[in-house]
C-alpha cells in the first residue's frame, strides 16, 4: 500500500462527500511578525515617499509581497513588544489590558526601570535607576492569562484559541512573550496553539547563532536561551533560518490532511542582540555601513529570506491562492541601542525616535496584507489601523463569527477596509500609552508618554512635564512642529479624547512621587 | 454560533458520509514509557511470584492497566536507554543499529567511560577513567538519523514517520534521547512527530522540581535543563505531572477532529536525579524506607498517577474502547546509583544486577498491552519479547502494512501473539549487547557483556575475561548458577547463535588494547 496515494484517495473521498466544506471557507493564514524592524528599513516604501533607508536594505521578498498585496501606509502598534502581542491576542488596546510594558521572565516582577525590581540578571547591569519624579503604575506585569485568578494579568479568550476551536491547526513559532514564567500564558498551548516551536516568556534570544547553541552553553545561558533548536547546535544556522525551517515542518500535518492552518511566525529578529546573519552581512559592510548597521541590515535580510521561503513553500504546495499573509512588525525600529550602530535616535528618520516611544518612530510600523482574490495586488491603503484590529480581522478572515470573549474587544475588523475600501473610519481615535520609564537612564522622548492619533492629528501627552504637544502628521510626519499653541481647540479636543479613552479603560497611570497621586489625565490642562 | 456544537455537527456529518473510515481502522495508540523503573517495583507482578517490592510500591493505576490488559512475563529491552529507544524507533536490534550505548549531548563524542572523551560537564566529575584492557568499539555514537550523510548514525525510516504518513497525529512528550545535538534526530520533528513537548538530546532532567524551573536557573543549568515547561517555573509541580498535563493538552486537536493519534509519553522519571515527588514521598519514609528508596518510590508513584490521568482522560473523552495502551520501561532498574539508597546491586532482586547490565536486572522490563476487544483483560503472556518488536507491532496495530524502510527490521509483530497467542516462537534468539565501560570505575557485572536468551536458556559473554556463562532462566531467574560446564553442548550452541547474530549485524566490538584486535566472537571458545 502506498500511503501518499491512500491519503490522496481519502482527500478525494472527503471532497466528494462534502467533508472539506469547512476548509473551503477557511483560508490558511500566515501571520509573519518581525521584531523591532523599522518602518523605513526595507525596499517597501510604507510612506508616501521613498526614504534613503528604503534603498539601503535588500528585501526582495518584502517587495514581492507588496506587489502581491496591499501596503498599509498608516499602520500602528504599541511602543514595545508585549503590549502589541497581547493586544493582538486579545483585541484590546494596551491601555485597556493594562499591559503597557514588556513582561518580565520572573512573575510578579515589574520590568519598569524604576519603581520596581528588574527581573533578569541580564538587565541588572547598570540597573541602579535614578529615582524619578514618577513611580511606576500598577499595570498587569504578568501579561495575559486564559484563566481567572492569576494576579496582575488581563484575562482573555485568546485569538489562537478561537481559531483552534473553529478547526484551525494553530502553530506558534518564534517569540511568544505574552506573559511571565510561572503563569499559564507563558505556555502558548494554553492560548490555543497546537504546536509551539521556540516560544517562551523571553522577549529576545540569548544568541542568534547556531554555533552558540542559541545561548545554550554554560558560558552564555540565561532565560533567553532559545528552546527547541537542538538540531542546529554547533552549526552556522542563524536563528531566523532555523525557526523558518521548523515552522514549515509543523505544517506537514494540516497540509497533508487538507485542514486549515494558522501559522504565527514571530521572528526574534531583529531584536537585540544585534548579531550578523553571516549570509548577508558582508555586502552591507562593503556598502559602507558601520558594523552595527551592517549587522542589523543582515538580520533584516535574513527575515526577508524567511518570508521568501514561506512564500515558496506555499507556492510549492499549491497553497498560495488559499492562504492569507499578514506582514507586520511589533513596534518601531530600535533607535536607542548602541549595538545597532548609527547615530542614536535617528534610525527611523524621517520619523521621530524609535522603539519605546509614542512618537511615530516607536509606533508606526510596516504592515501588509496579501489575500489573493480579495485584496487587490499592488495596492495601498492610507486609513490608520492599529495592532488590536488584528484580533477581529484575523477571526473574520477565518470565518469565525459571533464568538464570545471574556474581554471587551476594542479593535475593528479590517476586512471590509482592505477588500472593499470601506467600513473603517479614517477618523478613529487610536491610543498609545507608555506610562513607564524604559531604561535606567532618562530618555526624554520615550519615558512616560501617551498619545492619540485621529486622522491627520496627533496629540502627545508628556506625563513627566505635564504638557501636551499637537502635530499634524500629514504635514509633519517627523513631529518637529508642535502646533498646540496654534490650534488650542484641536489640542483640547484631542486631549479630551485621549483622556476619555484612558479613563474608560481605567488605564494604569504613573504615580507622582511627591504626592502619591496618580498622574492626572491630559484634559486637566484644558479645564477652565 | 457555538463552535463546540459546530464541530460535533461536522463529526456527525463525517460519520454519516463515511469520512471516519480511516479512524475506525486506526485505533489511537498511547505508548507510555517509563525510565529506569525496575521489574519488581510496582504492584504488578511480572514474575511468576510476588516479590517483596511488589508489595512496597503503591501503583494502583499500573494494577488497573494490568486488570484491563495483558502482562508480558518475559519482556526485554536493552541495558541502557538510547539503544532501547532507537531500537523501537527502527525495529532493529541494538547490535544491528550499532547504537549500543547512550548518545552524548555533543555530537561526535563517545559516551563510553573509557577510550573516548566524555561528553558533558555533568559527567566529567571523576571521569579520569582507569585505562582498561579493552578500548571502546566503533559504535554509532550520534544515534539514529532519518537522512544519509550524518557520521556515526544508523540511517532509518522512523516508526513515528510511518505513523504520521499513515495519518496519525504523532505526539512526543518527555525524554527523546535518540541522537546527539547538532544532528537531525536531536529534533523529533525530523523523526515524524507533529508535536514535541520537552524532548531533546538529553537523557535525564536537570531537575524534576518546578521550584528549580526543571534546571533552568543560573545555578543549575546544563544541557539537561528541561525545555517547554515555562508555565510551571517556580511552582511545586513535579516534572512527571507537568509532562502529563502538557501531553494531554496536545491531544485536543486530533480528538476534536476525530483523527487518530499516537502519543509517545516517555517520562524522564525515574531516571536520576532521584528527587522526591512531594505528593507521595512521606508515606514511604513513614514505612521505613531509607531516603533514597523513598524518593525513588515517590517517583514511581508519580508515574503511576500520570498513567491514571491518561486512563481517566481517555475515559472522559470516550476514547478508551478505541485506544491501545502500551506500558513499558526502557531498561532495568538502576541498581548502581547511590542516590537511590538501598544496597548497591540488589535493587532488582530476585534479578541479578540492574541498568547497564546484560544480566536480567538490566534488561528484563515491565511490559503490558491494553487493547479493548482484542487483548484479553487480566491475561498474561510468557513468550519472550524484545523492544525492537514494538516497531512492527505498533505499525501493525495502526493498520500500516507493506511499508518500506531503509533499514532491515529485526523485530517481529506481536499482534498475533497478544491477540491470539500465536505467531511468535518462544524459542527466538533475543540478543543483548553492551560492548562498553559504563562508569569511570569498574563494574564487573555490567561492563563489556553480551547475552542471548532463547527459550529458557541464556548465555552471557563476558568480553573482558573472555568467558561465557550459561543459565536456565526458568529454574534460575537470578542467574546464580552458571551451568556452562554442566551443559557444554547447549553452551556451544548458544555461543554460536549469539556469535552468528553479532556477525550478521556487524556488531561493534571492543578492541583489545594489547593487540589492537577486536574482541573475538564467543564461539571462538568452542572451536576445536
Amino acid at each position: 500500500m502506498n500511503y501518499s496515494k491512500s491519503l490522496t484517495g481519502l482527500a478525494l473521498l472527503a471532497a466528494a462527500t462534502g467533508c472539506s466544506k469547512r476548509q473551503e471557507a477557511q483560508p490558511n493564514i500566515v501571520f509573519f511578525l518581525v521584531d523591532d524592524m523599522g518602518w523605513v528599513d526595507s525596499e517597501v516604501a510604507y510612506g508616501t515617499e521613498v526614504y534613503p533607508n528604503n534603498q539601503r536594505f535588500n528585501t526582495p521578498n518584502m517587495r514581492r509581497l507588496a506587489e502581491q498585496g496591499m501596503v498599509m501606509g498608516n499602520a500602528y502598534a504599541c511602543a514595545v513588544s508585549t503590549p502589541t502581542r497581547t493586544s493582538m491576542m486579545t483585541g484590546m488596546n494596551a491601555a485597556h489590558t493594562r499591559i503597557t510594558n514588556w513582561t518580565s521572565i520572573v512573575r510578579d516582577t515589574p520590568s519598569d526601570a524604576t519603581g520596581g525590581a528588574l527581573s533578569m540578571e541580564i538587565n541588572r547591569t547598570g540597573a541602579e535607576a535614578p529615582s524619578g519624579e514618577l513611580l511606576r503604575p500598577d499595570w498587569n506585569i504578568n501579561g495575559i492569562s486564559p484563566v481567572e485568578g492569576v494576579p496582575y494579568t488581563q484575562v482573555c479568550t485568546p485569538m489562537a484559541q478561537l481559531l483552534k476551536d473553529a478547526g484551525y491547526y494553530t502553530v506558534h513559532a518564534g517569540k511568544a512573550h505574552f506573559a511571565s514564567a510561572g503563569t499559564p500564558a507563558a505556555n502558548v498551548y494554553n492560548l490555543g496553539f497546537c504546536v509551539n516551536v521556540g516560544g517562551t516568556m523571553a522577549g529576545q534570544p540569548r544568541s542568534y547563532q547556531g554555533r552558540d547553541n542559541y545561548g545554550n552553553t554554560p558560558e552564555l545561558w540565561n532565560h533567553c536561551a532559545v528552546q527547541n533548536m537542538t538540531e542546529y547546535y554547533g552549526t552556522e544556522t542563524h536563528l531566523t533560518e532555523a525557526l523558518t525551517r521548523e515552522a514549515l515542518k509543523t505544517l506537514d500535518y494540516p497540509v497533508s490532511h487538507g485542514q486549515p492552518f494558522y501559522l504565527y511566525l514571530a521572528h526574534y529578529a531583529t531584536h537585540t542582540p544585534i548579531q550578523p546573519d553571516e549570509r548577508f552581512v558582508q555586502k552591507y559592510r562593503d556598502a559602507g555601513m558601520d558594523e552595527g548597521q551592517a549587522r542589523y541590515a543582515s538580520m533584516v535580510e535574513g527575515v526577508d529570506k524567511s518570508l521568501g521561503d514561506v512564500l515558496d513553500y506555499l507556492e510549492a504546495h499549491g497553497l498560495s491562492e488559499n492562504t492569507i499573509i499578514i506582514f507586520m512588525t511589533d513596534n518601531g525600529g530600535n533607535a536607542e541601542n548602541k549595538q545597532k550602530g548609527g547615530i542614536p535616535h535617528t534610525h527611523n528618520k524621517p520619523l521621530r525616535e524609535g522603539k519605546g516611544s509614542c512618537y511615530e518612530g516607536g509606533i508606526r510600523v510596516p504592515m501588509m496584507f496579501c489575500w489573493p482574490g480579495r485584496v487587490a495586488a499592488g495596492s495601498r491603503c492610507e486609513v490608520p489601523v492599529i495592532c488590536e484590529d488584528l484580533f477581529p480581522t484575523i477571526l473574520s478572515m477565518a470565518g469565525v463569527r459571533d464568538y464570545e470573549t471574556v474581554q471587551d474587544v476594542d479593535g475593528q475588523d479590517l476586512v471590509p477596509l482592505i477588500t472593499r475600501g470601506e467600513g473603517v473610519s479614517a477618523e478613529r481615535e487610536l491610543v498609545f500609552h507608555y506610562p513607564h520609564k524604559w531604561k535606567p537612564y532618562d530618555l526624554v522622548d520615550i519615558d512616560y508618554l501617551s498619545a492619540m492619533v485621529k486622522g491627520d492629528w496627533k496629540i502627545v501627552y508628556r506625563m513627566l512635564t505635564d504638557e501636551v504637544e499637537l502635530y499634524n502628521l500629514r504635514e509633519d510626519i517627523g513631529e518637529e512642529n508642535n502646533v498646540a499653541a496654534q490650534y488650542p481647540e484641536k489640542a483640547a479636543e484631542m486631549a479630551r479624547g485621549l483622556s476619555d479613552k484612558l479613563r474608560g479603560w481605567n488605564a494604569a497611570m504613573p504615580v507622582v512621587a511627591a504626592t502619591g497621586e496618580a498622574v492626572p489625565m491630559p484634559d486637566h490642562l484644558f479645564e477652565k
